[in-house]
């Protein structure tokens, strides 16, 4: 009779970001309020651009609502393109991207269509945690490097090299599908230099490991940081950009992402050929949400005055909640330069808490609000927080975050 | 250095259906009209009610542009279950409902989370593509069950009964991961009596198979046929229903589908506790569409009126190609009682084209009618009909593969 029909891989299903979302609904339906800051959400905060709803709305109104091109629409794939020739001065054609629901679908096309399982890929501790799952989920083993923490969670080439050496020698690189850097990076805030990213693009042509750069969080870096695209460095060499509608553009809900492969060498082409037919399995991708994410990208002069509020408001934010948290003895924070998050290690030794887990969860129960653990990142120890709400409650926030470590101190 | 990326399941990564759209690009780059009846897409024919439309608009001008709830924002749900229970008397609570980037996406979160390589379906030939392809992609084996062409193309159920009790003695049924029927199906438009679903709920309880239904078509019948959903059937039965926003509510562009499992029996239990895990991983579903799709539901009397007229007048013109069709000696064709397909079976025979493939392709290049192949849908010798464009040019286009099996004749 009917027994589990659960496969293996189905274990990696999880999502740690929204694993306490539960017991915050309960918290709510209580009465009580939730500051929710496990997920980095800009739409939730900053209203998605006007002129992008417009054009929403205009494709609605004009019946763009059948299903659209399976590797997006021409208009969306132009748009994009045009972004990167202007902005990175990168030739690509309409062949060259390829249309997701998000990165999340890009991930997933990644890991389907490239690990066989056991095939491996290197990801970077601490990660965004859906590289992890996703990867997994297609049976494939995690290779890691390591930001580091003590030098403001930067990049170290000679590690990277060190590490791709060792599965080079140990015969795992044959096996080796990709490595996927996230810059700006979640969860650290790193932006990597022009000079880290080039060695980073040199070790990876060297040692001919495929190079993923998700740059969702392209245009959101401040505290005088200043950012290069891998497509602006890997001219010649076999690489892939993820990038979308959720950050920059600030429409999370839209869930609309891209793969853009500018190269035309066999493995470039070869994979892009097979995320097109990936793209047509699933039939297509929202479509009035891609002609509004068109709109959001071609309306240069409109998207660049709500560029600059959002990023200037997400800074001080940022920084803002790295003050406060700086005067808790109990957390060391690195104070990021791009995206919105901060991942401050927390001294558990010094805490009559245990982990990271135990840490999330007491801190909703106690003083409702919601953090995502670090462990879920590859950052044990950690917590992360998603510095978006306005300047007085996240103060309010990382003040209570303060007042709940000095209540639980040893 | 760089060498082929590729996993060997990404050789399954393939949509049949849409394998000539680069052809009908070219054509149409040239000047050229294509008149493509190779995608169900009710959208494209029939303008998506102003209603949804206007529901749609609203979300997006009231700000619901984040992302909402992994499985499905609770409107959505509520929508969902609220029709269940009026139209089928089923008893759904919210967590019954996992809503899913189209039925592509609640196919992809069934194989990821049941199939272990070597794992076995039992599908239905002819079947709707995708669920072959989902299956491969996840390492999955099928097991097939027919269609009867010459009974109408109506189910066995002592055939399905021969088939279980094979697997049962070969030791495969243990690896027998669920059951899939679509009704009313696609490609063949059979709308299962409610005698013979209720013979093969039987049998999927009596050998312990996990029963899915995909009921994407479930108000699209006529001359005729009386639909009854498998939720009527399964009380206290394991088992799963497929639907969405796509064909009933004429929105295929939304991308928005869901799975409904409202049993809770330890295997649905555990099944849709991992189905929203899986929703987890990805974030959310589009999510205005989804606001759109609940007041789509939930205005029952907007929604009668216009699939009322959606389902006239897909009657009229499925009979329409019909009644033409009959007239060409080198098809056997039976009529659909339901969903907008025609599958007629070619004569290659008699022909000078040696099999559907070519016959789509010589189709499409010579007269400019994009058909899909019927070996796609595991029908060799057939090609399928999207009975949807108005009447006249559906005609027009039936006309043309009449004469085109003439000039074609040995």
């Amino acid at each position: 009779m009917y027994e589990s029909l659960l496969s293996k891989r189905s274990i990696f299903a999880h999502n740690s970001i929204l694993e306490e979302e539960k017991v915050a609904d309960s918290i709510i339906k209580k009465g009580g309020k939730v500051i929710e800051i496990n997920r980095g959400d800009p739409a939730a905060y900053f209203p998605t651009p006007k002129y992008t709803i417009d054009a929403y709305v205009k494709a609605l109104r004009t019946g763009r609502t059948n299903y659209s091109r399976d590797s997006g629409v021409i208009p969306l794939v132009e748009a994009i393109t045009k972004r990167y020739k202007k902005k990175y001065n990168v030739k690509a054609s309409i062949d060259d991207v390829i249309v997701t629901a998000g990165v999340s679908e890009a991930l997933l096309f990644i890991n389907m269509a490239t690990i066989n399982p056991g095939d491996n890929a290197i990801i970077f501790k601490p990660f965004y945690n859906q590289y992890l799952t996703q990867l997994r989920l297609s049976g494939g083993i995690p290779e890691y490097e390591n930001y580091d923490e003590k030098n403001n969670w930067d990049l170290n080439p000679e590690s990277i090299k060190k590490t791709l050496t060792r599965l080079k020698s140990s015969g795992k690189l044959k096996r080796t599908k990709y490595m996927l850097i996230t810059n700006p990076n979640n969860p650290t805030g790193t932006v990597l230099s022009r000079k880290v990213l080039k060695e980073i693009v040199d070790l990876s042509n060297e040692y001919g490991v495929f190079l993923i750069s998700d740059e969702i969080y392209d245009e959101i870096y401040y505290n005088k940081a200043s950012f290069t695209s891998l497509s602006q460095l890997a001219k010649g060499i076999p690489h892939m950009v993820l990038n979308g509608a959720s950050k920059d553009f600030d429409a999370t809900g839209f869930r609309v992402g891209y793969m853009l492969l500018p190269e035309n060498d066999k493995t470039s082409l070869e994979l892009k050929l097979k995320f097109a037919e990936m793209a047509s399995v699933r039939l297509c991708v929202n479509t009035p949400a891609q002609y509004a994410f068109a709109e959001a990208i071609s309306n240069g002069k409109m998207h660049e005055k709500e560029i600059k509020h959002m990023v200037s408001e997400i800074a001080k934010r940022v920084n803002a909640a790295v003050d406060v948290l700086k005067e808790n003895e109990k957390m060391a924070v690195v104070r990021p330069n791009g995206a919105f998050y901060i991942l401050p290690k927390v001294d558990f030794k010094s805490l009559r808490i245990k982990d990271d887990h135990e840490f999330v969860d007491k801190f909703l129960k106690e003083e409702h609000v919601m953090l995502s653990r670090g462990s879920g990142f590859g950052a044990e120890s950690h917590v992360r927080v998603v510095a978006l709400p306005p300047k007085d409650i996240l103060e309010y926030a990382m003040d209570k975050l303060n007042r709940f470590c000095k209540k639980y101190s040893k």
